[in-house]
């Protein structure tokens, strides 16, 4: 009897059966992953005991959540979001030293080629919404501005899309804009106040989030990668800490140092000065790079 | 904050989090499935620190083998039986009393309707192969004899392929078979020797299986379903321990109370009863049956 035969499969044995079939690849990191997965997923079929019909439902609930995934649509992105994978993924890829801003995740709606705009645009393309105006800086984490970043912001509108959700609904681009510092690594752009929205919720996933008694809603966020010379690349979000589902997001990705505040400006002078009507929105918000 | 929710998501309070989040669901049983499933998961997660990249390529091979699901092949049930999933799930829904007859999985090729026949009935319609006779008793726990047991049969041909995979080619109801015993509880029909044949692999799976260096294949083996009033219904295989296959079943379906003797048997004169040529198999084998 060799090594990758520990002898007929038991329920005593399992994990050591088939991880001993496995051990014969020549790929380390793959052998590696499969004793995990190997370990882990016999773990919990011994601590749930599934019925042979329970199993059968689950291997019926996977199949359908792959039927679900085409080329603009991807379900089990979605079952690692609402499990909290996707986030702990970012996480452990993501150790920032203290100080630096936290990540969150990406999402599906980041666009590669939108446009670089001057400092002070409005992304808001078809003005629909409540007017806001954003700004901060973007720091090292000794607190001095970082030249020469440059911060891409995607955002839904005020009725819960992205432009690339609604085409033809929305311009283009609307919604999302480049932008670079200068030496004093300061930022500012107008847009509109974000709205919360559900994740999609008509397939497999959003029939367990319903099993589950969970909502399907992301709180209101913008998007935003960071990126600068030397510094690792921040991927994240700013929240609006007054959104209803705040505390339910259901992909898990708030972080208590991404709520920024969303304060409503009453102040006709500075509206005018900005191209807005009577009243708006302001955040401002910092972001600290890690060096690489 | 209630219950449900455990504040925001980080590396160390993921499960946590994501646990409250599901603990508002009224089916009880769900909800321990998905702590399991949540813990196991992250657990997992933990350990490997999948990159990015491999947290996506990860993705892709569920939606591939979601892709492949259709109505005739079943790729995640694939997936389950080459990790053992599908034999931990027979075994722990399986525990015999000691002395009973082991268990083993289903396959896919079990057809409902296979015909009532005659003991001593020579399942091989086409008569490819080599010949092949069966018999034994179907006993109680305490070695007494089941009057009425059901024992349906059903095997592969010589060239490792059921009817149902060979439709046009091999007579339908090829090679199966429904026998009821008598107050002797013996049994007893004619088929041909089974060969070891290859689990679907031109997919996801057999993929997997290649990069974990290991065959595709099921040593030769015949299926059974043996039920009687009174007892728990039997599914199980019996093996030739001569397979080339015998100890790297891609499914672990083996166990070695499973392993029965294929005798050589050259008289002339009892092939000529049996309605064979110059030689043929035999095969001794009986099925103890567990009381409800």
């Amino acid at each position: 009897m060799n090594a990758r035969n520990k002898g007929f499969f038991s329920e005593e044995t399992s994990v050591e059966v088939v991880t001993a079939r496995n051990s014969g690849t020549k790929d380390a990191r793959l052998k590696q992953v499969m004793e995990v997965i190997t370990r882990k997923l016999h773990e919990a079929v011994k601590e749930i005991e599934p019925t042979q019909d329970e199993w059968f439902d689950a291997i019926i609930f996977l199949t359908k959540t792959g039927h679900m995934c085409t080329d603009w649509r991807q379900e089990f992105i979605l079952l690692s979001d609402v499990l909290g994978v996707s986030m702990l993924v970012d996480a452990i890829n993501n150790r920032k030293p203290s100080g630096a801003s936290e990540s969150t995740v990406l999402g599906p709606f980041h666009v590669a080629d939108a446009p670089e705009l001057p400092m002070g645009a409005n992304i808001c393309l078809d003005r629909k919404g409540e007017d806001m105006v954003i700004s901060g800086r973007i720091l090292d984490t000794e607190g001095k501005p970082v030249d020469g970043a440059v911060l891409d912001v995607w955002q839904a509108n005020d009725e819960g899309f992205y432009d690339v959700q609604q085409k033809g609904i929305q311009p283009d681009f609307n919604l999302r804009g480049v932008f670079r510092t200068g030496a004093d690594g300061r930022y500012w752009f107008r847009a509109v106040k974000p709205r919360f929205y559900p994740i999609p919720d008509d397939g497999p996933v959003g029939q367990l989030l319903e099993a589950l008694d969970r909502e399907p809603y992301r709180p209101a966020h913008l998007h935003f990668i960071l990126k600068a010379d030397g510094f690792a690349t921040l991927v994240t979000h700013i929240f609006d800490p007054d959104d209803p589902y705040i505390d339910t997001d259901a992909v898990f990705g708030v972080k208590e140092s991404l709520l920024a505040e969303f304060r409503k400006i009453n102040d006709r002078k500075r509206a005018k000065e900005l191209g807005f009507e009577d009243w708006f929105w302001e955040v401002e918000y910092d972001f600290v790079l890690a060096r690489k």
